[in-house]
């Protein structure tokens, strides 16, 4: 086992009703922004179970953070906390919203001169963040209990990520009722996140960390048990609940302690999603066997072990072929011609940008630019 | 899965070399209480690690806790506190030690007459606590990640505990070296109470929490695939380090989310080490498989779910036979014989103790005074 530091502050307020006991840990004195996304919340009563947990309080709304959050839309947030002097960031949406959330609250007290700097750096460079608290109504990112976020750039295409001590949601809310609304896409997109963040922590080379794989099996042993109940029966609170705890717990940082780690699928799937749209889920179901493929030696043991353990199969090849047609059993493409997407066009544009910034991949750091641009167009 | 609340902001420091970290985690304006029990850190390097780590601080050493924290010890450390105005204190040593520096974190700054109410509430008094930190050398009680502590008062024979989230530490610094020392009687010991840890989390009934479960049976996988190894190779740095992180994890609290609890079998064993003097995890295994037997109605289904994923049984029965023989196989004795205690006196000691506090255990609250008298009795 390698050595780590772990630590997670963040508060977890779990159940049916939850919501009412944000009231008391806002504090009033100074305004909140309520940050919200396109307005579902306000079809699904979330909206005003909120405003009734803080009619104490002064409130400044923000709605319109977008699915894969645009900078220029926060930067525009940024004012508001600014112009009001906002001093707590409600977050009340998905992983976007959650994730907005953080670099506003970074951004807000940010003294550099373009906050697109604290991206630039991974988050490096925060020294102050507003706090900040999230009510989650769609569980997939791990935003609502980690210091991670992921903002976009419209005017580059860029899409870069902050990781940061500082930005942890002081509490979240995770009430499963309030996701029993959601369109089925946006579960089956969450259970495909979920498992993939296991994956990047779990799927490198076995270092003895044996509680730490089995807690990461757990929950793939979970969300392969919940997945497919929680999207045919959206309104089974307890296979909803189950999920979400293990969409938490995929990415709060637990599993990660003491092991490798390789987000190289995330990388390359980001690029997809900032070429061509992809839902981040999407992306990720597309990049994952690959990366499997291409880095076979270095993953045959975990791979077997993740093989026996989860699947009842024998072979590394056998694992990968189950995860994708997991994958493809909850409604998930996994091939780029699935969005008519042309693999080599692909191929060379992800290549040209880690080119550019010199990206090299994978735990071993052996996934080139050139072995990236293969992975992809093995993704046909 | 019930409502929760999760909170655990206990920052962990893990693996060798760690300790040099504390340094600049401790506030240097005040005097540091450097808190420890019989000496065994002198002799391994620790006290001389701690020392360097804090040699620009004001320390103020105060030795000599016990392995079952006495509250007469605990309030000569108050009044050192008080004497010297310290700001922090730092426990270095066992879960007893941890457990020492909670109660002296409390009582410090205790606005009643007598500290020894905060115990009689179970924790509920604490309005506020000095902020502590802790040095593990021993891996059991999980202590260094929750806010629970167990004290003794030598003048009663009462064993009593709290829980407060004002008493959680700061950090906890795990390095599996500082373990290597030990003698073969505390490993033992902390492998049966980490696994008795999780039982009382788990071993109730089902609520359909599918993650907790599988986090719970992780670990005690773990344990019985490590268990045996730490004690015969202590220096093995993979197997003590596995153990060291499955005993944090074991009551950290997350495995306890959004499930029943039954702390009867840590109820009935307290008042056997208050009675008796055995050793905690002694008084665990002898009292774990009697509490089964009797609940068996009860904790069928789980007992089969935990035989057939841990043990590969098929019955409960079976369950509770591989539990006794996996203590066995520890060196751990299982029965008040091998004590020669008189099951039928303690019986009858323990049913009077629980009757005078109206003490009624178990998750569905049917263990009375009679009932754990008679679990004690089947315990001969």
């Amino acid at each position: 086992m390698d050595n780590f530091v772990f630590k997670n502050p963040t508060e977890i307020l779990f159940g049916r009703g939850m919501i009412a006991q944000i009231t008391e840990r806002i504090p009033a004195e100074r305004p909140v922004l309520f940050l919200y996304g396109g307005g579902s919340i306000k079809r699904n009563g979330v909206y005003d179970q909120v405003r009734a947990a803080l009619k104490a309080h002064q409130v400044i709304e923000f709605g319109g953070i977008e699915a894969n959050p645009v900078y220029e839309t926060c930067l525009k947030a940024v004012d508001e906390v600014k112009a009001h002097g906002v001093g707590f960031i409600l977050a009340v949406g998905g992983g976007s919203v959650v994730d907005a959330a953080k670099f506003i609250a970074a951004a807000s007290l940010y003294k550099g001169e373009e906050p697109w700097e604290i991206l630039l750096t991974g988050g490096e460079e925060i020294q102050a963040a507003l706090p900040l608290g999230a009510v989650l109504t769609l569980p997939a990112t791990g935003s609502e209990s980690n210091g991670n976020a992921v903002i976009s750039r419209q005017a580059t295409h860029e899409k870069l990520a902050l990781a940061s001590g500082l930005v942890f949601p002081v509490f979240s809310v995770l009430d499963p009722e309030t996701t029993f609304t959601l369109p089925k896409k946006q579960v089956r997109n969450g259970v495909v996140d979920s498992f993939v963040h296991v994956m990047e922590q779990y799927l490198t080379f076995p270092v003895y960390a044996p509680l730490q794989d089995r807690f990461s099996e757990s929950i793939l042993q979970t969300l392969v048990e919940v997945g497919p109940v929680t999207l045919a029966e959206p309104q089974n609170y307890d296979a909803r609940a189950a999920f979400m705890w293990s969409a938490t717990l995929a990415l709060n940082t637990l599993i990660a302690c003491g092991v490798p780690q390789d987000w190289s699928t995330h990388m390359i799937g980001h690029e997809l999603t900032a070429f061509y749209g992809l839902d981040h889920a999407e992306s990720l179901a597309i990049v994952l066997p690959g990366v499997w493929e291409r880095e076979l030696e270095h993953k045959a043991a975990k791979l077997e072990q993740y093989g026996v353990r989860v699947w009842g199969v024998q072979t590394a090849q056998a694992a990968i072929a189950a995860t994708e047609q997991f994958f493809q059993s909850l409604g998930m493409p996994t091939r780029l011609s699935d969005y008519q997407i042309d693999a080599e066009e692909a191929a060379e544009k992800v290549r040209a940008r880690f080119t550019e910034r010199g990206t090299v991949l994978g735990e071993h750091q052996d996934l080139t630019p050139d072995a990236v641009a293969a992975i992809l167009r093995s993704r046909a």
